[in-house]
């Protein structure tokens, strides 16, 4: 591996046992009774772990959205067009795809990169332009992409949200883009979690029964061309994934290296954990799973990484979308933890 | 009946079907595969009904929290001491309480209403003044209030929310403090969904196993000595309910009579959705569950009401918490569906 991956993993750390011993205490004195806001209060307290805060807070937000394309697509496992991914990036940047109006709702910046659109992307303005390849390979044929790609990819997303850790950041979601990626992530879900690929596979942005079939039979074929092996996760990246899969993973390891929480949207954003987390397990700690997504095969990789989603909304958009809203939650979660009146301060009488 | 009540009621019209056959034709043509965003696209089309608008809109906002004491905490019910809601209502004026922080954070204005707080508030700047009695009496005894304060209870409502209608109000939230008040919502819950007390009543704000089984002995004889019938909504209320259950009725009539969606919180604002929806079934449709609390009588109600709440996060705070939380899901699904660019605007591909 590189010197800045392996950089990276060495820096992330376990969660600040102090801060949430600090946090979990001022639960217990404010105006509430008891373990009244469930999950919210174990969300703060683990905020507080995760920033190394007594009070954590999520005021600037950012929604990193990593954008590719994928060779699978020539055998027909995606309801859309490839020119499509191009497409909603132009849509992403002129502010009218679903991710920006809800980030423009919750106060979220939008960051969209082409780190593997298959067509010229210059003249959008606007993106961040860390293009790999022009998409990956057909993975029934190959492997999706080089060793050196997939370590790049990570990289490169380590970079970018590095960039705006810099600017200031105090939570990151992960969103994407790239018709035929739920393909490569049933593939990255059946190798990590060893469920069947007829389990973790659905139909994506809306395949019938028939294609579903071709779905499941084509990235079966993948995963017996390229046997990957889920205890080489840079390897099964490379084998059946995607360099905006890649991009999440190291937004994913660059944020926790850095006490970022990391709001994880669907089943694609699900994939690029599981490949961060199979480099570097204590990263699970600095997830929080925006929702659930009706993939079937997000529920599986949630439950692998221990995960309980914040909302089940039955959405499947990706983007970032489920993320975005899952911040809304976690920023109610540290305002009341740190802006509630204790006991004391309101007067109030406690528990006879 | 007083004839503002019936006037309400009589109001209260069937959702708009043309405004949610448009709004579901733009669902379509939104850039992003049909039906992705899942249960917000349902929303937004329900949305669209309720305000009889194509494109809905969630701005302007308030949570009203309506505020009352019970007589039947002598029977020793509740965790807290009957000081505790005078004390909380002053912490809600001053901004401490939770649903104050909620509230600042997605940009709801918050109404409290004493409608029958034990006790002087007279010096508390910035609530609303309907006392209708010093609490009500213990319904163990006889009944909580007489007919006529019910009447009262939901008259009021019906004028603190079309007083905020006035200033401008696209959704409401309903919220409540009063301690004891899950022990009349159970009470409630059982006569009008038909369970017994026992399978619909909670800890409350943290009862032990042996105040818990007090409780439900309480509630039990409180429907012995007053025979409350299902069949007679404002009787129920009175019998065995309270005077912020009937405010919350009202102000869930008076909103679906001039088109104003209400987000109910939990058990106690779900209680007064029976009592609302048993006086006017029409009701139901202009209702959103907000989230769906950990007592367990709120799941029963929910499912009686046909309802299926937004969020599960193993709340039980009330206050509004759960509802100002929902609202801002309600914008989400409105400003998804008002803002998103077609497919024809962004120059985007559809489905092969």
């Amino acid at each position: 591996m590189a010197k800045s991956l392996t950089d990276i993993i060495k820096n992330i750390q376990p969660l600040d046992k102090n801060a949430m011993s600090l946090a979990r205490a001022r639960q217990e004195i404010l105006t509430k009774p008891a373990g009244s806001l469930g999950r919210l209060e174990d969300l703060s307290i683990r905020l507080a772990g995760i920033q190394a805060k007594s009070k954590p807070q999520v005021k600037q937000k950012a929604v990193i959205v990593m954008v590719a394309d994928h060779g699978v697509v020539a055998e027909g496992t995606s309801a859309y067009p490839q020119t499509v991914t191009a497409q909603m990036v132009l849509n992403f940047v002129r502010g009218g795809a679903a991710i920006n109006v809800i980030s423009r709702q919750i106060g979220a910046r939008v960051i969209v990169v082409d780190i593997g659109i298959a067509g010229k992307t210059s003249s959008f303005l606007g993106i961040l332009r860390h293009k790999i390849a022009q998409g990956t390979q057909n993975m029934c044929v190959g492997p999706a992409m080089s060793l050196d790609q997939a370590r790049l990819s990570i990289e490169t997303g380590i970079e970018v949200v590095q960039s705006e850790i810099n600017k200031g950041l105090d939570i990151v979601g992960t969103g994407e883009m790239g018709i035929g990626n739920t393909t490569a992530s049933s593939a990255i879900c059946a190798v990590i979690t060893g469920k069947s690929v007829a389990e973790v596979t659905g139909r994506g942005t809306g395949l019938s029964d028939e294609q579903l079939q071709r779905k499941i039979a084509v990235i079966e074929k993948a995963l017996k061309v390229n046997q990957p092996s889920a205890a080489q996760p840079l390897e099964v990246l490379a084998k059946v994934g995607g360099l905006e899969i890649g991009g999440l993973a190291g937004v994913i390891l660059g944020a926790a290296a850095n006490r970022v929480p990391v709001v994880i949207d669907g089943f694609i954003s699900g994939a690029a954990a599981l490949i961060a987390s199979g480099l570097c397990p204590q990263v699970k700690d600095y997830l929080i799973a925006g929702h659930v997504s009706v993939e079937p095969g997000h529920q599986y990789l949630l439950d692998y990484l221990g995960l309980k989603p914040l909302l089940a909304l039955e959405m499947r958009l990706g983007e970032g979308t489920g993320a975005a809203l899952g911040m809304t939650l976690a920023e109610a979660a540290c305002r009341t933890l740190s802006e509630m009146a204790t006991f004391t301060e309101a007067g109030v009488s406690t528990k006879e």
